[in-house]
This record gives C-alpha cells, structure tokens and sequence, in this order.
C-alpha cells in the first residue's frame, strides 16, 4: 500500500479535472487510507433556513472517496459512483465550513469502498454519515463503466 | 387518502419556498400516492463528460419524495432528510431531461419513506434508483427536527 | 433478454444449492426481469413478539435478487453480494407468509441491481424495501469474487 | 451522557429477552458510545462454501446498535429498526468467529443510528460495514413503533 499522488499532486490534479468546483473542495490531510476534506461552504451550498443542502453533503461525500481513489490509484484511473447510502445525523451549521473524514475500507480489483463522517468546523457530533462505492473498470479499458 | 394539494398548488408553493431553484424541477404528474417529476437539465447540473451529476441526482430524489410528502400532508409540514440509499445504474444522457418518477412506500406519524427511479427523458431503462425518508417533526413543533 | 432457466428449472437448482433452505422460499412467478417469492414463515424466522425477523427478511431479499440473476446467467454464474439497503416500513404478520416482488434494475457486465417490495401475504402495504447489489466474477475465472 | 445498563447488566438483559440466540452473541467491551460484540460462528451461520451468511452479519449488526442503544436508554426502552445499509467487503473466514465494532452517532429523541465494521477474528481488513437506524417510540406510548 502506497499512495500514487501526494497531498498536492492530488489537489493539482483535482484543480485540473474539476475546474469549476475544486475551489470548494481543500485537501486538509491524506494517508494510505483516509483523507480529510473541507467544503468550503458559500450561499450555493445553503437551503431555505441557512443550512447546507443535502446535495451539497453529498456532494463531498462523492469527493472525498473519489480522491481518496486517486491518491491511491493515481492520475488516469477511472472510478464511476455506483451506489450511495447517507445518514442525516444533525443540522450542519450555516456559515461554517463541512469537514469530511474519509476511511478507504476497500480496494478492490473492481470496486472500491470508502465511509465519512461529516461535521460542522468544530462541533463534536457529526451532521452526516456516508458511505461510497465506486466500479473501477479495467485499466486500458474503453468501458463505459457502470459496471 | 386524499392529497392535500393538487399539482397546481403543490407547484406553486414549491415555486414560493424554493425560488433559486423551482425552476429546475416540474410536476408532472400527481396521484395519492405517486408523483412525476422532471428535472430540466441545465449546464449547471452536469459534470465533466457531459452527463448529469450526481448531486443533481440526489437533489432530484429528494425533492420527489419531500414533495410527495407535502402533497398529502399540506403547506406547512416539516420534513427532514434523514436518509438515503442511492443506485447508480446506468449513465444518464448529457442534454436531456431527467424524469423521476416516486412511490410513496409509507406516510407514517413520525416517518415518511418514497423510492424513485429516474430515466434519460424517451430511455427504457432507469439511470438511477433511490430511496429517500424522512422525519416528521409533531406538527406545532418548533423541533430541531432530524429526529 | 430471454431467461437461461425457466421456472420449475430455477426451483431444482435452488433445491440443489441450497438444502438447508430451500423450502423456506418458493418461487411462485418469473418473468425476464421480475421475480416473486414466498417465503413460508416458520417459527424460526420469527422474533420475540411474534413479527418476522429481520434477517429471516434480509435473508429473501437476498434469495429474490440473487435466483434473479441465475435465472438470466444459468447455473454455473457467480454472484456475490456487494451491498444491500432495506427500509422496515411496517411490522409484518407473525403467522403468515411473505411475498417478495423483484425488479431486475441491471444486469450488467460486472454488476447486477434489484429492487424488491415485500409483504405480508394479502396485505396492501409493503412491510420492507429492499434493493440489493451483486458483483458478477468474469466468467471462467477463479476469482474469489466480493470486487 | 452515561450508561443506563453496565456490559454485564446488558448481557443479562440480552439472555432474557433474547433466550433462543443470546449465547450467539457476547459483548466483548462497551463505553457511553461504543460497543464490541463478537458472533460466535457456529455451523448455523455458514451458508454453502463455509462463509458466514450475509443474514448472520445482518442479525450481528443489527443486535449490535440494538444492545448500543439499550445500554444508554435502559431495559425498558423500545427501539424498532427503519432502515439498514451494509456493504460486503471481504469473505469472511468460515470458521472463525465475526467481531463488530460499533459506533453510536446518533441517540436523538425519535431516531438512533449506529455504524458498525465488523472483522473476521484477528483480521486486519473489515469482512463488512453497516449502518441502522432505529425509530424509538415515545416513552410509555403503546405505538406499534415503525415511525
């Protein structure tokens, strides 16, 4: 177990491939096997009544494995989302910025599977609990993914 | 059963309480216990290749079910994400419409449960499937919600 | 899309890798994408109180969706089950039956998806939902499957 | 926040109320916020091929959070599970027994949640990861729970 990219080859890449939304996604640590994501929240990521959207949560959530996913698989590697479960544990606070703690529990030859917990920027309880899988298709493959 | 708004009513008070973005989702259809919903795909709602995002996905599921459950229970009904479970099925095309439409599986006093399953507007087969519940605050509440 | 095993030939091969349990579940209708299942309640899926329990429920769920899949692939396909999520709507009926509904969502290369409705034998209302997620090894291969 | 029943109150609860399986599971640790609780596999759990089944890791989970949630709210309390999400990582070994560990995230007034990771006995890498989410009724209300 090593790690293909670094903390900042990592957030190069990211800023590279999502050029619209890696300004919201910061890299705040990384290992073999966990990452910690903070969403940078502005009014887009907020519902009526001041609280972060839920597709906003989810959002991160997909993210924060994804990266996780080419911290350890690198650059060119393919990785499509294909199944989500979440909890909504707690309002997360309005102003205040998400951070994701993210465990890589599985990486397989096909799938990959990574859990989070979220919570506002210094509250102790988490607002939300997900868990991400992803179907990696073989490498060299033109595959449309999806499994 | 009987719906407390018709889908006149229901569109326009989810035009009142959502104005940034009612504009993304339309009723279609309405009966007692299931609901038609298109999502109008913009720029905005898609991801790099093309096709649309997975937080426009969540996004769709959750306004199905939660409008759903406002349709029978009235304006002024609290509900809470608390969960949801999402299958990622196939790959949605880039420049149409999504179309979801939503079961409600369970109107309880304190939980309300709908799954969905969205297509590619003119597809066969689902792109997604997904299942959302929700918390019912007692009515007269001023709770925090979220259970 | 056509069916590797009928009816009647589904039952035998179940009977045949499955005798513990076989005739816990009975496969009462099969088309190219839908299945339905019975399964004959005895004590020892009950819980105290007198309900099914809840893995007696898993445990059809995953029963449904997986003679699904041999039904399409034939005898000799793998299948492992990568991911399940169930809401547990209302309390099923201790002394009776339950009826499982499956829908086939995909049937891919390296993933297959159903969902499933289940309820007490006669009743209106769904008891469980359940969608289940299967990794199909390449054929031929020795892989130990699970991605 | 305390314990309302200490590890060896709890296993007696659990022997009385569950007299048929409670030899089946032994709590191995607890603190206000976390339960281990070992599966001692016997040849009940194994399904063909000699891994446990996947509806013996689901009773696991689910008695896990269960116990978690009984040994904060005390013997009285009621607690009915709404929803389940697991995701199958690894296979687990077959003759050895299964340890879970679980985190209680949530213990509101209606609604509880719990994760759990769950291990071959001596495993490095998690056999499986679950979430559940129990509805807990009202005190003293006679409700028939399921939210």
């Amino acid at each position: 177990m090593s790690l293909a990219l670094n903390k900042e080859e990592l957030s190069q890449y990211l800023a590279q491939v999502f050029p619209q939304v890696h300004q919201d996604f910061v890299v705040e640590d990384l290992t073999e096997d966990t990452i910690t994501m903070r969403l940078v929240v502005e009014d887009r990521h907020l519902r009526p009544g001041g609280t972060v959207s839920g597709p906003s949560m989810f959002a991160l959530a997909d993210v924060c494995v994804y990266s996780m996913v080419l911290a350890r698989k690198g650059r060119q590697s393919l990785a499509v989302t294909t199944n989500s479960s979440m909890d909504f544990l707690r309002k997360p606070e309005g102003g205040t910025d998400l951070i994701a703690h993210c465990r890589l529990l599985k990486l397989g030859r096909s799938l990959a599977v990574g859990d989070v917990l979220m919570y506002s920027d210094g509250a102790e309880a988490p607002c939300a609990r997900a868990s991400m899988t992803y179907s990696l298709p073989p490498e060299g493959s033109a595959a449309a993914a999806f499994g």
